[in-house]
């Protein structure tokens, strides 16, 4: 590939988002679309007026989200999005800061040494149009050069600025996470374990069970519990029935009165009364039938709250019982974060079922080999060939420079980004299948699959091309791993720099255009003609699939500073765009529905300390194949010296991500005594997980109540039985002011 | 080689076998060997007079010890040398059972089938004696022989009943396990925490920063604690002098009066009034000019004492601070199992020391090959031609068919044992250095170092035979790695056999005839003329050598049973004679200090679970070899089921090996609380932690005193500071009848 495919390929695509992001400042005006670019705001202010609908500069583009992206501070996304969103903007932020540093360095420093130490590349100054990328690569340094010790200096200086930044940004994001832990209001998870694993008994009920356990073994912080009630999708049709011909015969004012205020703005206290209403159905109901088939739903699964914060701390983190797979504890995750189907899952099976998605999830990996080998040889020109002997139709269209270049720079990483489309989703029912208990530990585990099917799929198999044999066979001699990879990688850099340009700018311009919310906004309102609630296309931030994409630049970003500075500056344009475009969907479009406290943090310092690695074990392969075993000889310090720095914060950082510090929730607990505030505190845990089958059914049949029954927009829905969850207004939501 | 010489070189160990194990029962007999032989009879009952020195039949060898030792019942061994001994013996138990099993099935099963098939070793049959050891291996079957069904079932016969004897023996572990927390008397371990990382402060010394976090964030269980003092080596030596001066100033009559009660034999309450002296003296002491050079010498780290069992679990497992390396809490070990020279190391250091002990272990691994490739050689006769050429009178010596059996068969087993003597002292240092805090924990470290030191020196290397470089790449094709140890595992049936002969019998003549013991009190005896003293020479069981070796050759059990039977009945015998052995062992030698409660059993566990699965994935690869593809997916299922089973292991047992069951602890409380003995424990705890500068140096001096000071046989001395801990016969010690 020459320079000038390189452009023609650049040219597409500054095209296409300049064209994407003008259509976007344009849509984002017209009053239809507001439940799609201005979700969050819609549901945290849902009477706001819309604009003059009349006003002409409704057409006409402008820039003025970019200016308010760009003015947002810190402080106003935590306020709004929360700390999770921060610390996804700090990823971007820490990459901008690295990547500029590394592109100074590499572009002023590197990029130099590599043109002009003419190698094998160059025997001729051509026209530099024509001139090929890899005159710009470390592959045009020659043998035995003494000027590698630019490009030793070079890893040492993007090495050490890394770890540096890393420091920092781990120590920052800690000192977040504990000031989100004591400073948001009393969080009822911090009082709330679950317990899974309740032993059956042939006396007692579960609850019962659960009862009877925590009444005698913590007697003295113990304040009530929550047993959580299991229904398959099967027999949820069978009992809705029974339980609808139930209701019939209750008065149905007793409940209706109580409906109007759980709308969304109510406060938890309403959740309250209607929650001891449906307690006094359920025990004036529980006469006539229903107890039995009631008691056959419950699992054995509940939520057990405590007194103070301590407590349930201490109670999550004790190995309670002498059979570990009996009385399993964890803290609980947040009321919203609850991913209740799950629950009923009997803990013995968690541990086969982890195994079971850790194979499928190999296979898929494995499976995923076939398309992504189509796109290396498109790249490679092969399948080109064949393609044209197979429709001789197209023979005379790829015969032309321009569809040639298109071709063989642009098509195959749109390919590969299509087939990529696949692979959050799937990852995400993988991470279901698994058990988790949270939708925010789905996410963290679907995260952790993607990233590892990126860095295996899109860098590992794009860089040690070929069949899929010759792969499987090229990793398998791992002495040879870094001589490999050093052969690999350089040549491959014209493929990465456009992938840049293509998966990496047109995600973007993807993520803010919101294509799907967009055309199921227009097909509802023009073609169902259905009333519009923001609430019913609120979506989570993706953090599954866009934390991966983000490490996997990063990763790309590492591996290629010295061996191809070139791809430096569009994954730096990438970045800025980043920081804007998610800065913006994150003040607009994503309504925080719950809060992780940034702890999949882990997850992206560790990719980072990979990606450095890896580069530095490139860099030892490459100095070796270019006899310089001055630099190679340098390189290892290096990786030592990062191993270090990276066990280094595991130890210092890692556990408080892992485990909430007890000194702090002591101190709360004391607060919380000073200020009085304990008993309305206990008040208020005792309702907080709200999973009631006949309440929610009651609920979605009455038309009254649908505001209430959120319809959580990206997520599958929750087999029924949590759909009356409070709105994101009431006193437990963090920070949501 | 041939069965002549395999019958030769089992002649020769069946002869030193009989020879030292006459010997033994001779030298036992001895009065003057008593305190070698019967070392932990005369520590817990020190005034036995010996019988008649003048009787002839001390001269007679007898068999009683093989008899005592057969009687001695589960739980007599249980009394006499606690859980830890019960376990190591269930791994001897185990391992008769499920090879008696093996080789009932590959003896009547697999071992025809391999002789019959004549493959390529026997064209015609020989005289029996000259047959090749291989006609009897898996390498006489032909390619593609249908009797492979015979192997097939065979393995996966031993499979099952493997996995089933460990599941039960999984299960009475724990069970035993959980009975030893319940049932042994009130253990100071169990109310002790262990905090490092103090911080330091301008204002406070460490124990006022330790007295203070404790009464504020654990006021309602918190008793009290001990600071640890620090000393190095060189310090100690002024410090001492200074002492020395110092206590010359004391009227010594005031601590001589306690001495006496501190005998072997006396309860921990004259410790208690001992301890109270001593801080009299200290206080008394410490106007003039002790106490400066007592504060300088406080290290971070405290043992804090709670009232109940419960409230130092919970804080010992939860995290304290919001810096992770800041009090950093853990469960007390016991306290004769307290390592105190390690815990004046600064908590930050210890993550350091773990990577580079575990460099320098890997290092030292590979330094290891030179002596292995060197055996190898003499096995293949490659280095005997080299002998005889640079040594030439040793040339007519080794043309003898006798001796070169003798250096063939024999010698290579033996240079290896000698070499492997060096490993348990360097692993010890090196798990010393780690920084681990209580000598059981330093044991279990050694004891996994010196496991992957076997396993990887002693089975792989020799397997994967030849030189250095040559098997660095053999193991570098990952992939290969069933076909490479197919191809080399069988054809080293014969050194391994040879091996079990040599080192494995031999190493158990060795431990009960107890050499080094022997020889230091004969030079100790007649040449010093010093006095006996039973506790002077008191061993501890070197666990950290005999489970690695025990598991070794479970590991060559595994996977020769199928390949070449021919083993198991060495292997028999050596197990059998294991167990008459290290039961003799425990009655009579080693003294239990410390009881870690059955903890190294996963470590087996997990062994015995790779044994299993190496041997399948080596069938797997011998199958294929062999073009019998049936029975190569045979393999497969089974491989994942031996890993589903182990996982089930790990999720259903394990946890109780690491934390203690909340339950069982608050029981106990309880107990003690109905019992009224709380006070009295409570009591009885702040002084179970003895480290005191000034009374172990005084005790130390005074000739009366010795008798306390004891000193740690196997273990190096513990920077002078913990010598006046109390003896195994007071109260605390676990089960000391």
């Amino acid at each position: 590939m020459e320079v000038g495919d390189l452009l023609t390929s650049a040219g597409i695509n500054i095209a296409i988002c300049v064209v994407l992001l003008t259509l976007y400042s344009i849509l984002r005006k017209q009053p239809g679309n507001a439940c799609v670019y201005f979700t969050r705001k819609l549901v945290s202010e849902p009477i706001k007026g819309s604009g003059d609908p009349s006003c002409l500069t409704r057409f006409v583009p402008s820039a003025s989200w970019i200016a308010r992206a760009w003015q947002a501070t810190d402080e106003e996304i935590l306020a709004v999005a929360g700390v999770d969103a921060v610390v996804f903007m700090r990823i971007v932020v820490f990459s901008i800061r690295v990547f500029i540093i590394a592109a100074i360095i590499c572009l002023f420093l590197v990029l130099p040494v590599n043109y002009n130490e003419q190698g094998k590349w160059c025997p001729h100054h051509k026209d530099f149009h024509a001139e090929p990328l890899e005159a710009f690569t470390i592959a045009n340094v020659k043998l035995g050069s003494k000027w590698f010790w630019a490009h030793c200096l070079a890893l040492y200086l993007i090495s050490c600025s890394a770890c540096a930044l890393l420091y920092y940004e781990y120590k920052s994001i800690t000192q977040m996470r504990l000031a989100h832990i004591t400073g948001s209001p009393p969080n009822p998870s911090h009082f709330t374990v679950l317990v899974r694993g309740v032993p059956g008994s042939p006396v007692n009920s579960y609850s019962e069970s659960v009862e009877q356990f925590f009444s005698t073994y913590y007697a003295e912080s113990y304040l009530s519990h929550q047993i959580v009630y299991g229904a398959c999708t099967i027999d949820k049709l069978v009992d809705a029935e029974k339980i609808y011909r139930m209701l019939k015969t209750i008065n149905p004012r007793s409940l209706d009165s109580s409906l109007p205020s759980c709308l969304p703005g109510g406060t938890t206290h309403s959740f309250m009364v209607l929650n001891q209403k449906a307690d006094r159905v359920l025990s004036s109901t529980s006469i006539d039938g229903l107890h039995p088939s009631q008691s056959k739903k419950e699992c054995p699964a509940a939520f057990v709250f405590f007194k103070t914060r301590y407590a349930a701390l201490v109670a999550a983190q004790v190995l309670q019982s002498s059979n570990p797979m009996l009385w399993v504890t964890e803290l609980a995750p947040e009321p919203h974060d609850v991913y209740w189907s799950n629950l009923s899952i009997p803990y013995k099976q968690v541990w086969f079922r982890k195994i079971t998605t850790l194979i499928a999830s190999v296979v898929f990996m494995l499976v995923f080999l076939v398309p992504v080998t189509f796109v290396q040889g498109l790249t490679q020109g092969v399948q080109l060939g064949q393609l044209s002997y197979g429709l001789p139709f197209l023979k005379e269209i790829l015969k032309q420079k321009f569809i040639e270049r298109v071709v063989t720079g642009y098509l195959p990483s749109v390919i590969l980004m299509l087939f990529l489309y696949t692979v959050p989703p799937t990852m995400m029912l993988f991470s279901a299948m698994e058990g988790t208990v949270s939708r925010s530990q789905r996410k963290r585990s679907a995260c952790i699959k993607v990233l590892y099917f990126m860095i295996w799929n899109v860098f590992f198999v794009n860089v040690l091309s070929g069949s899929i044999i010759n792969q499987l066979s090229a990793v398998s001699r791992f002495t040879d791993i870094p001589i490999q990879l050093a052969q690999a990688v350089p040549s491959q850099a014209t493929f990465f720099t456009t992938y840049v340009l293509s998966s990496g700018w047109a995600s973007l311009s993807c993520e803010i255009m919101q294509p799907f919310p967009l055309f199921y906004n227009f097909f509802r309102k023009y073609i169902l003609r259905k009333d519009e609630d923001p609430s019913d296309c609120a979506l989570t931030f993706p953090h599954h699939t866009e934390i991966p994409r983000l490490l996997q630049f990063i990763l790309l970003g590492f591996t290629y500073s010295i061996m191809a500075p070139s791809i430096l500056p569009f994954l730096l344009v990438f970045f800025f765009l980043a920081f804007l475009v998610y800065r913006n969907q994150f003040l607009n479009v994503y309504v925080p529905k719950y809060e992780s406290g940034g702890e999949f943090w882990p997850i992206v310092h560790n990719a980072t300390i990979f990606s450095l690695l890896l580069a530095q074990v490139i860099a030892l392969g490459v100095f070796g194949l270019k006899r310089s075993p001055v630099a190679s000889g340098f390189v290892i310090p290096l990786i030592v010296l990062t191993l270090l720095f990276n066990e280094y914060c595991r130890q210092r950082f890692s556990p408080v991500f892992k485990r909430r510090p007890a000194q702090i929730l002591i101190e709360m607990d004391q607060q919380d005594e000073q200020l009085g505030r304990k008993q309305e505190i206990q008040n208020q845990i005792r309702s907080a997980y709200f999973q009631n089958p006949i309440i929610s059914f009651q609920l979605s049949t009455d038309p009254k109540s649908r505001n209430t029954s959120h319809h959580h927009g990206d997520e599958e829905s929750n087999c029924g039985l949590d759909l009356s969850k409070p709105s994101m207004n009431s006193t437990w939501g963090p920070r949501m002011a």
